[in-house]
């Protein structure tokens, strides 16, 4: 799908030009060529007609065992706006389906790969990969669409211009989608001589996930940087998405047992909780293709699988972090006071460069949006553009 | 794991009798006889020394890449305390561990299974099946920790004595642990003629798991019954996990279809979301244990599956349906005002019969705690009893 394209009623993939019948089926051929086929039961169950009631909404009347189980296409016609009106046996119903909705949802292998995200994978040495955008001027509805596009495909972005005000953190996080509230609140990250967590000390963090040891740990997270560090402190980052193609390409072995073992992750806080999660490190989806990233080797809990799998998970999960520590992998940034890095926590792997707090202050307030809320503001800010990537199929995230 | 045993110094299984070595590894002889073996890379990297560090704080200062590959037991011996103290080859480093939590890792197939959680796969003409407990009794910890416990075993608690005041919902939840805010807050239901969404109608609403349109959907859920009508209006029950179960036994190609093949739900909300998830309706850990239900009927987005697979599909759902909205099947029960019905939306399907709006006033508020939070509650009463179940693998829900 080009991720640039306007739809519009000349679109030629949107533009039905002859609909029949294929046993009890719909088809379809488009004025790009493309034929699809409906089975009867999908395209029944997908009626959206006032008698039926909508899916989205869930005021819905019918329900699926409502439906004769020989249900067909009786017969099928283009109408005078482009909707295709359908009509069934038994019973008689009429249905009517809006064209670009049809093309969107098509079964075929290629339109299911069309509408699949592509994501763009990076490395450190990719070119041109730091991206900042101003945060004010996301006000302007095409800035706030091309900021959401470039952290969906690249898994971050840097925004300048958010002020060092404690209230922009939250604000910020607010254009991407409703604040996830968890038993952390809004995040204080200070350098103290008496850390509580690893996070407020001043020693180097290799690349990891955040809080793996929920079912669903945090998608979008912000970092906001209210004080920086004279020295060190950086950033780092790693592609999650290209590090995992990177293993699957050089130790498929490896990345089959990443993929399908469930690693486990744990947690115990002073005030009273105990969390623990178990996932693979490495979420794949039924077809293959990387959902998300879960990993965080000091808060790894005691694998939890059969003995005799052990030393070659071990192994795996070795060469995967021998990858991840290596400088040569890591894109180092230095996000100043003002700034705030946004990632997605699913994805992309984040650590941090040692500093020394004797002789410089750091804070970082941080907060996060399930992926749930960035998708959702994609998608709508794609319906009022009318556009077809609004029924973009995206990755799910790390999973269980 | 007997859910009512008490751990102490004299739990047979808790005291080793005899280590010794095998090959690299650990070899442990346990007071009722089982012997484990725990393989040195994973012994290694669970240990947690000041020197190491612990990974449940993530105050952690060894990674698994600072192990050698070729780490061995050098000698191990059983000390005064009953810890287990290992000396490491090459390196020579001396780890000790408590033989409780050994015990409680143990990775040979029955202990793994052992500790796994049964849940209590009830139907509706189970016996015994309603459990009241009166809400101000569970300041007492034992109280506390058996609702806990009949939640986790049966999915659901019916709680006496909450009171009519809103401020009780959200009190109430907080048993449980944290709330989880999402964009709807803390819900309210309100019979009203003009509905927003079918919860609010009046109309029967058929068994379904709320919001499965989320990654990750709402765990415990919370209905506090404010006001209730005098005819229907009542709650209609589900076990999830027994009707999955009935289903594998009756159908397994169905199971199999419905447990591997995802399925789509979608929300849009007038407000400018639009959301969207897919997930297999019953989601099976690797081993095929259920861990959790999501299906709502009434908000099936388009499936994208591959065409040929559709048909099976449906089949497959519509043998699932069937069963579900079949009232042999429905365990109903009234939830009276100043009651709450508290369940574990990821595993029970819940509905309502319909009432009559006009001649009945019916509020019922809603909220919700996720199952990260819940587990870490029981864990957490569990460790202060010094009890293994503090490590019982649990169900991690829908999952994606």
């Amino acid at each position: 799908m080009s991720q640039t394209q306007r739809s519009d009623a000349r679109d030629d993939r949107h533009v039905a030009v002859h609909v029949d019948t294929e046993g009890s089926d719909l088809r379809v051929r488009w004025a790009d060529g493309h034929v699809s086929r409906f089975p009867a039961i999908w395209l029944r169950h997908n009626c959206v007609c006032p008698e039926c009631g909508s899916t989205e909404t869930a005021r819905r009347f019918l329900r699926l065992t409502d439906i004769p189980r020989d249900v067909a296409v009786e017969s099928a016609r283009l109408n005078a706006q482009g909707e295709i009106a359908v009509a069934w046996k038994p019973g008689g119903h009429v249905s009517s389906y809006d064209s670009m909705w049809l093309r969107a949802h098509c079964l075929s292998p290629p339109e299911r790969e069309h509408r699949r995200h592509k994501p763009v994978l990076w490395h450190a040495r990719t070119n041109n990969l730091l991206s900042y955008e101003s945060y004010p001027a996301l006000q302007d509805k095409r800035a706030r669409l091309r900021f959401l596009e470039r952290l969906r495909d690249y898994g971050f972005v840097i925004l300048t211009d958010v002020t060092c005000e404690r209230e922009a953190t939250e604000k910020v996080a607010g254009v991407v989608g409703a604040l996830r509230m968890t038993n952390y609140g809004i995040y204080e990250l200070i350098s103290r001589p008496t850390p509580q967590l690893v996070g407020d000390t001043s020693v180097a963090l290799a690349p990891h996930t955040d809080e793996p040891y929920r079912h669903n740990p945090p998608g979008i997270t912000f970092f906001h940087v209210l004080a920086q560090s004279d020295e060190g402190g950086d950033s780092i980052l790693v592609d999650g998405y290209h590090a995992a193609e990177a293993l699957r390409a050089r130790n498929p072995a490896a990345f089959h047992l990443l993929s399908t073992v469930p690693a486990g992750f744990h947690r115990t806080l002073k005030e009273g909780r105990a969390f623990y999660a178990t996932g693979p490190v490495i979420r794949l989806d039924r077809e293959g293709h990387i959902e998300g990233v879960r990993l965080l080797d000091r808060g790894t809990a005691p694998l939890d699988i059969a003995e005799g799998d052990v030393a070659g998970y071990y192994d795996a999960l070795r060469d995967f972090l021998d990858y991840l520590y290596d400088e040569r992998n890591h894109l180092v940034v230095k996000i100043a006071a003002g700034e705030m890095l946004v990632f997605n926590n699913q994805r992309l792997l984040h650590g941090r460069t040692a500093f020394d707090p004797t002789v410089s202050h750091r804070h970082v307030r941080s907060c996060n949006v399930d992926l749930d809320e960035f998708y959702s503001s994609l998608r709508v800010a794609y319906r009022e553009l009318g556009r077809e990537e609004a029924y973009m199929v995206l990755p799910q995230g790390a999973g269980t």
